[in-house]
């Protein structure tokens, strides 16, 4: 079982905005980015290519902080934590650091919560479903949050 | 003195995935062209085109709740209240709905607070200062979000 | 029958990048927005909602030519023409302009060329379809543009 | 000197839209991302940090050939052959194919033109400039490409 997931990457030219910095809305995508990659290092997809695959995760909440700039070339690691579980839910932490140039610095803490849906595959309506085991026994609350929900 | 804006559009093609709905980080961008239409209908910008202008509002922090989905070509309704104003930052709420199609239905309630900040033409380097008084005495708080807080 | 189309819109602030421009890439999202308000103007759509609908456009082909930059809150107007009409293509051709401030600027040209294709809904396969004719009656090459190919 | 430079990276779920494909616009970021990483493989930056840098490369020209779809998770390789080089101005050549999956397949192919500006730094003026021999020297056209030329 995972609980945790650290994503690397480079702020591309794209994501920053003429204020020169990064756009606050891509912090959103960084943050989704590292969820999808989390999957796949277990084997799993967020949106399988699987055409009988009806299982989706739409995004019921969204938050960020943002603590500090980010900017062009600036190399950026993205700590997933799994903050809560429960049968239909999962509510994700991320911690945002900048860790390129002199000091590994905390740039934005955020969390987004997911429900599990069934997608009808021809209309696209989405119903809420049970996460399915295949994937609910692969994820695990992060220890470190755990205590402090308790 | 304004304390809301509405600001309609439609859905584009390049704002939805392949979950055939709006992405998530879409919403964000919503509220921000309806802050930065706001400021436009008070002869103000969030970012004026002078370059002796040293004024910008990055923002620390957004929140996003989302109660339906939106698929390309809906037409939406944001509408911007300013929830809190202070002599540096402002708190704006958001209220989304979906108004084509048979029902006008709210698909997501949102919140944005931006800090005012000089900022050094050459280096892009930020600090926070005051919100001038020519913008400060075109905004108030909206009356009915005053009555909650208090 | 149709043969062109004027959009105007606003440069949005997530449009621009570090370098204080629009970003190149948001020139072919301008041409496409273009491109699906012309087919709402003829009440059609390039996405039908109907989940039995399955015509699609896919891109072939999207060529652009940048003669002037574009700014945060510059107001543009989008000039569509379709070029080329066959069985199974169009080719659109695309002029904007800069329309705010003291003149009125060509900024780019370019082209989008697509093909008309049956998606299977299920798994989203395509492939090569005639253009309906509830569409294609709707569609004409604009006059200037014949002239200039003969 | 070089002349070339690939790029590998997964499709973003971001970067798709609602027909279930990478949407065109993004074959044109992933051509810049590659022109960017290959700058920074020669110790060089398209946008330098240091704010006394003046230099920049406005895009001229983008073109792309759309040979097949993208979809979530596929993996790409953006291959970037410089295929002109003057004294103001660059033209970068990019094939990107897929690499995931049964077969390696070429998804799209097109061209970037870029030319060397001195921006002021306040204004963000820009005026075409030649390309300093610090960038100059460390670049080359790709041998293939000569040929073809020739």
């Amino acid at each position: 079982m995972a609980h945790e997931y650290k994503l690397r990457k480079i702020v591309e030219f794209a994501e920053t905005d003429t204020a020169g910095i990064v756009h606050f809305s891509n912090y959103f995508r960084y943050m989704e980015m590292t969820e999808h990659a989390f999957f796949r290092s277990l084997g799993l997809s967020i949106h399988p290519r699987d055409p009988k695959s009806t299982i989706g995760w739409p995004r019921i909440d969204a938050h960020c902080e943002f603590l500090g700039p980010l900017r062009f070339e600036d190399e950026i690691e993205v700590h997933l934590q799994i903050r809560k579980k429960s049968k239909r839910s999962l509510v994700y932490q991320f911690n945002i650091r900048k860790i390129s140039g002199d000091k590994n610095k905390a740039v934005a803490r955020g969390s987004i919560a997911v429900v599990c849906v069934a997608r009808d595959p021809l209309s696209g309506n989405m119903k809420a479903a049970e996460i399915p085991d295949a994937i609910s026994n692969k994820l695990a609350v992060a220890p470190e949050l755990q205590k402090s929900a308790s």
